[in-house]
C-alpha cells in the first residue's frame, strides 16, 4: 500500500496550484462580477468574460490543458491537445490535479476541464466515429466550441431513466428528435454548438435498457429552442448556464447517432462514472479552500476577547472538518484507483459512495466556514455562498443521493442473496 | 396545561391562511418575477411590484394589518392601525398567525408584519418620544414609509456588539454619525426613509454596556450613502434588499436619539427578542409548506415503479420532518408564552433556544423537500430554494447560532456556580 | 394556550421529588449493589432488596402510590389504592410526576408505577372482568404480587404482530397456550404470579386483526417455564428481569381470556399507548438528571487549566442538551394532552413521535454526560451507564423506532391520498 | 498510489480469518459464558477459560502469534516469538491482519495481540533495559504472564496528564510508589504479574513535561492492592478486567524505572500511538462483522410482508454503513502508512483523527445492526451488545474524543499562526 502521489501527478498538481494562485485568483472576482455588471449596464451577461479567454491561452501555453484526458483512451489527442507528450492521466493521477482545480470556480474552464464538456468529450473519444470526432471533438478539445448534455426532463423523475419521455426516432437516413429537457448545463454559453441528446427510440422489440438512443444535435438545427436558463439556488452560473430546452421535430442525420440506436444506457454509464469522480475530486479542493478561509478568518477576527476560532465549539469543528475532508479524499482516491485497476464495473459501488459522501462533506465544511464569516459568509464577497450552492447542486446532479445510496445498498446486499 | 389556541388566535390564523391561499398564492410567482423581469427589460428591479400594493390594500380592508402589534404596548395604535378594536395580540396569540404568514414570502409585507419594519416600529412604540412616533411610527404603521436597522458592521465581528466601530457622538444639539454598516435590510426599498443607527457614544466614563447610542437617521440626510445592495446566498431579496451603508459626518438633531445616550444595548435587547421569536414563528409555517410540497410531489411522481415518497428512506424523512416541525412549534409557543407571562428576562434562554433550533429544523425539512423535487428543487419554479436561503440566513441574522448557544449554556450553567 | 402545570400536578411532582431526594437517593446505590453482592456471596440475586420494601411502605404512607391511575378509569381503585381521595390523574397531570420518578431507577417500583405492572394493571382496569380484577388487579395495586406481559417472540420479527407464532386456542372451557416468548419483563421477580399472554387463536374466519387472543396465565400453571433471564446490554435489571418463557400445553380456564377471543390487538393498542407515554415522561427526568450530573462534574473538575465544561465544544453540548430536553418534554406533554382531550386515536401520531424522539434525545444527553465523566461514566459509580442502557432499550421495547416512524409517516401521508 | 495490500499482509489476514472462522467462532460463545457460569455455580469467574489456552496453543503452532511485533523494533524477538522468520510487520501490513482479529472478542487474546499487553510489550521492546526485557518481555511474548498499565486516576481528569496525583519518587536505590489508579485493564487476569505505573517524580526543577516517571511494579509487591474490578457499561470483560488499584508506599528497585526519571511523557506518547491505531484497526473488523450480521438477519427475517432490510430506511442505512466503514478503513490505513513512513510525529494528527472517527463509526454501524436484531440485539445471543460497549469504551480509553479533537485542531490551526 502506497499513498504517495506519483511524481507526475504531484508536479502537475503543484503547477496547477501555482497557476491558480498567481494567475486566476487575482482576477477571479472580476470574472465573477462580469455577468452582474453586464446586467446593470445593459450588456450581455452571457458573454464570456475576456479575462477567461486570456487565462485559457496562458494555461494552454504552460501545457495545463485538457488534463482530464484519460490514460488509455487519449489516443492521438493527448499529443495534440493534452499536457505532456501524448499520455493522458490515470484517474489516480488526475485526482490531486483536479482537486486543485476545485479551489476556484473559474479554474476548470481555464484548463478546459469543466463539466459538461469533459463528459461530452469523453463520450466522443470513447464512442464517437472518426467523422463525429473530427466535427465535434477536435474543436471541443481546442476550446473553440462548447457543448451540452440533454438528458434530464422536467416532466418525469429522471433519476429513473426509463421514465424518460423525449424521443429520438430513426426515420430513414435521419433521426427525429422531440421532447423537453432541462438542467442542460452549458446551454447558455455563446460557444455552445452541440447537444448530446438522449431519447426513447420507440423500439417495441428492445428490452428496457435498450430503448434509448443518444444523438448529436447541433444547436442551430431547426426546432431546437433554449426556452430559458434556470437559476440553481438563485444563480445562473454564467457563462455556462443551465438550460431548459425544447426539441420540436428536430431532424439530424442518422450518422449523428452515437454507437447505435438503443445504446444510450451503456454510453450514459460510461459518461457519468468519470464525471461523478471528477466532481468529487474538485469538491475536495473546494472544501479545503473553505476550511482555509474559516481558519484564516477565525484566527484573525476576535469577539468576546478571543479569536473567533477559539469560541464555542469552533475548534472541534475545525478538527471535524479536517477528518471529514481527509476521509473523503481517501475515498475518492480509492474509487479512482479502482477505476484504473478494475474498470467501471469494479468501481460501481465506490463511485456511488463518493457521489453521496463528498458533496455532503463539502456542504458541511462550507457551512461552517460561512458561519465563521458571519454576514460575509452569505454575501458574494467570499466564495463560500457560491461554493455551498455548487456542493448542494451536486447532491442532485448526476443522480440524487437517494439513487446512489440505493445502488450501494443493492451491491452490498447482493452478497447475501442466494 | 392547555395547548389549544385562543378563539381569537385561531380565527385570525384562519383568516390569514385563507387570504394567503386565495389572494397571495395566485400572484406570488408574478411578484417574484418582477425584479428579474425588470432587470431583463431595463426596468427598475427595486420598484415595488404593483400587485404588492394592491394586496396590502385588500389585507388592510379585511383588518389583517399590523397583526404583530404587541398586547400591552399597542396604545392608541392598535385602534388606528391594527386589527380589531384596539387590542394587540399576545405573543402566544400572534404565534399561529405569524406561522401562517411564514408560508409565503410576500405575506409578511402584505400584512405590514415584515422585518425589519416591525422591529423598528416596536422600538418607536416602546422607546420613542411622541415627536419621534408622530414623525416615523405613524407612517410606518400606515405602510407609507419603510425603515432599516443599521447595527452590523463589515469590519468587526458584530455578534459581540462591543466590537462596534461606528460612532454616534453628541455635539451640542446634534449627533454626529460616522461608520460603515451592512446587512441593513430594507435599504433597497424605494420607500425606505429612516434608519435606526447604533454607534459608540465615546463616553469614557460609561461602563461597556452603556457606551452605545441609538439614533434615528433620515435616509436623505447628507453623508448617508447606500454603497451597494448585498446578495444573500445569491439573492437580493427585492424590494427590501440588504444594504451596505456608509455614514460620513452625518448630523441629525439630538432629539433623534432614542431614550438617551448610552442606552442602545437596552433597546437592542428589547428589539431583538420579539424579532427573533417572529422569525421563528414564520419559519414553522415555511417548514410546513415545504413538507406539504414534498408530500404532494412525492405521492404524485413515480420512479422505479413506486411513488417517490416510498423510495429509500423518504417515508422516514417525512416522519422525522413531522416530529421536527411539531417539536419546534411547541418550543416557539412555549417561548412566546414565557415572554407573555414572565417578560423578556424570563424567556432569555428560550428565545435563544428557538433561534438556534428553528432555522436548523427548517433548513433540514426544506432540504428534504428540495431533494424530492429533483432539479426542480434547485430552481425557482418552486419556493424551496428561496425558502432554504431564508432559513440559512437566519442562522446568522440577529446573532449567529454560536452566540445563542453560548447564551443558553451560560444560563444553564449559572445554576451550578456557587 | 397555558403551559403551567395544574396545582395538583405541581404539588405531587414536588412531593415525589422530595421523596426521591431524601428517601431514595441515599439508599439507591445500596439497592443496586444488592444483586451483585448476592452473586458474590452466594445469595439470591433475584430477591427483592429489603430496602425497596421499606421505601414502598414509606411512599404509600405519604400517599405516593399508584400515581399512574388514569382519570376516568380509576373507578373505586383510586380511593383504595391511589393518591388523594379517589381521583386519578390525567395524562397531562401525570407527566410532571412521572418525570420526577424517571430520575431514579428505583422510584417507579417504590411508587408502584413501574412497567410492566402499570400496563398490566391498566389492562385489567379497562378490560378485566370483576372476577379477573378481584383476583389479579387488587393484589397488583396493593403491591403484593407482580406480573409480566408475554408478547414478543424470539423466532419472529414481533414488531409485526401478525408474525406471532404462539397460540392460545379455546378447547371447551379451557384455553390451551403454547409457544415461546422473550423480553417478558418482570419474569425474574419473586412475586411475579401472572402473565398476560398473547397468541394466535387459530380462527380461520377472523380477519387478520382478530386472530389473536389475550389470556391471563398464572405463573404456577403446569407447562409454564422461565427458560432463562436475558441481559439487556449486559444487565439483568434485577429484581424485575427480562424472561425467556416457554409455554407447553398450558391450560387455563376460559374465564381467563381478556375481553374475548380475537380481541388481543385492540387490548394491545390500549395497553401500549399509555405505556409508551409513561416511558417517555420518565426519560425526560432521566435526561435532566444526566445533564445535571454533567454540569456538576464539568464545573468542578478541571483539566488543561479550565473547568471541563469550558473545554472544546462542551458548553455548546450543554446548550444542545437543554434545547433537546425542553423540546422533548413539550412534545410529551402535548401527546399527553391530546390523549386526554381526544383519546388514543387522536394521539396516534404523537405517541409514535415521542416514542422515536425521546429515547434518542435521552441517549444523546446521557452519552454527553458519560463523556464528561471520563472513565467514571462507563462505570457503575454513576447512574449514567445504566441510564444509557435504559434509553437504548426503549428504542426497541414497545416497538422499534422504525415501526413508529412508519406510523408517523403513514398518518402524515394519509392527508395526501385521494 | 497503490491501495493493494502486500502479499504477506494479505496472506496473514487470510490465515487469521480462516483461523477465526474455523477455530474460534465455534467456541466463542462457550468462552463468553464461562464467567457467567462460574458465577452461577460458585466457580471463579476470573479464571482463564481452558478453551482460550487451547486456542492460543493452536494459533502459535500455525505461526499466528505476536503479529503486532513492529518492523524495525522487533529485534531478536520476532524470530523467537513472532510469525515468520524474524521480521515484524509494518503498521500498514498489520492493519488488515488486526482488522480480522477485531471480528472476534477472543481473537486478540488468542494471537497474543491484545491490549494492554501489546502496548506494555512495546514499551519494554523500545525502552526497556536488557534486564527488564529478560524479566518481563520474554514471558509476555511467550504468553506466560500478563500485565497492566496504571496511568488513569479516579480523582483527577486524567486526559490532562499533568493533573496526575500519584507519585513515583526515587529514594536511594528504590522508587517509592503511592496513589490510586483505575481502568487498569488486565488487573483481573490471574496471570497478571506486573504493572507499568506512572506517577509524579516530584522534581521541582523539571519542566511540566518531565515531572513524571514510569516504573515497573510487580503485582505481588507489598502495598499493591487491586481494590475492585470495574464494570464498563455493565461488563467486567473477564478474564482481563479493569482494575481500581491502590499503591501504598510500594517500594521497587530503581532499576525498574523505564528510561529514566522524568521520562514518562515521552514513553506514554510512544506507547499510546500504536495502541490507538491497533484499536482502530480492530474496530473496522468489528464494524464489518456487525454489518454482516445486520444484512444476514435483515435479508432472512420478514415483517409486514417484506425482508426487514427492505423496510423503512434500512437499505439506506446499509449503504451509509458501507460508506462509513470504507472511509474509516482508508483513514486508518493512511495513518498506519504515515506512521511507517514519517514516524509518530508525522502521524500525530492522523492518529488522533482515527481515534475520534473510528469508534463513532463503529458505534453507529453496530447500533443499526442491533436495531435490525430487535430484542436479540440487546441480548448476549449476538455479539452486538458487547461490540457496542467495546466501541463506546474506546471513545474514552486512550484519551477521550474531545482531547483528540483538540489535538487535530491544534495541528490544523498551527498552519495559521504567525
Amino acid at each position: 500500500m502506497d499513498f504517495a502521489p506519483s511524481p507526475r501527478a504531484q508536479d502537475l498538481a503543484d503547477r496547477v496550484r501555482t497557476f491558480i494562485d498567481s494567475e486566476i485568483a487575482p482576477v477571479e472576482e472580476e470574472a465573477h462580477r462580469f455577468a452582474a455588471e453586464a446586467r446593470e449596464s445593459g450588456g450581455d451577461p452571457w458573454a464570456v468574460p475576456p479575462v477567461l479567454r486570456e487565462l485559457q491561452a496562458k494555461a494552454r501555453e504552460q501545457g495545463l490543458w485538457n488534463l482530464w484526458l484519460p490514460a488509455g483512451h487519449e489516443g492521438e489527442y493527448a499529443e495534440r491537445y493534452g499536457t505532456d507528450g501524448g499520455v493522458g492521466l490515470s484517474n489516480t493521477d488526475y485526482a490531486p490535479v483536479a482537486e486543485q482545480t476545485g479551489r476556484s470556480f473559474l479554474a476548470p474552464m481555464v484548463f478546459n476541464c469543466n463539466a459538461p464538456d469533459t463528459g461530452n468529450m469523453e463520450v466522443l473519444l470513447k464512442y464517437g466515429t472518426q467523422e463525429q470526432r473530427d466535427r465535434w471533438l477536435d474543436p471541443l478539445l481546442d476550446g473553440r466550441i462548447r457543448s451540452g448534455f440533454a438528458m434530464t426532463e422536467p416532466d418525469a423523475a429522471s433519476s429513473d431513466a426509463t421514465n424518460m419521455q423525449a424521443t429520438a426516432v430513426v426515420d430513414g437516413d435521419e433521426v427525429v428528435v422531440n421532447g423537453r429537457k432541462w438542467w442542460t448545463t452549458g446551454a447558455g454559453h455563446p460557444d455552445c454548438e452541440v447537444f448530446i441528446f438522449m431519447g426513447r427510440s420507440e423500439d417495441p422489440d428492445a428490452d428496457r435498457h435498450h430503448q434509448h438512443t443518444m444523438v448529436l444535435v447541433p444547436r442551430d438545427t431547426p426546432g431546437v429552442e433554449v426556452v430559458r436558463l434556470l437559476p440553481a439556488m438563485g444563480r445562473y452560473d454564467e457563462p455556462l448556464g443551465h438550460g431548459e430546452l425544447r426539441f420540436t421535430d428536430v431532424r439530424v442525420p442518422r450518422a449523428n447517432v452515437l454507437v447505435g440506436e438503443g445504446q444510450a444506457f451503456e454510453i450514459a454509464q460510461g459518461r457519468l462514472g468519470p464525471g461523478r469522480v471528477h466532481h468529487c475530486m474538485r469538491l475536495i479542493g473546494l472544501a479545503e479552500r473553505a476550511l482555509e478561509l474559516a481558519c484564516e478568518r477565525g484566527t484573525r477576527r476576535t469577539a468576546f476577547g478571543k479569536p473567533l476560532i477559539n469560541l464555542g465549539g469552533n475548534r472541534e469543528r475545525v478538527a471535524q472538518a479536517r477528518i471529514a475532508i481527509d476521509s473523503a479524499r481517501l475515498l475518492v482516491l480509492h474509487a479512482a484507483w479502482l477505476l484504473d485497476t478494475q474498470g467501471p464495473w469494479g468501481a460501481l459501488s465506490q463511485v456511488s459512495q463518493i457521489k453521496v459522501a463528498v458533496p455532503r462533506m463539502a456542504q458541511e465544511v462550507i457551512d461552517f466556514a460561512m458561519q465563521v464569516h458571519g454576514g460575509g459568509g452569505l454575501s458574494d464577497d467570499f466564495p463560500l455562498a457560491g461554493a455551498w450552492t455548487q456542493a448542494r447542486a451536486l447532491r442532485l446532479a448526476d443522480g440524487p443521493d437517494e439513487v446512489h445510496l440505493g445502488m450501494v445498498a443493492r451491491l452490498e446486499l447482493s452478497k447475501y442473496k442466494d
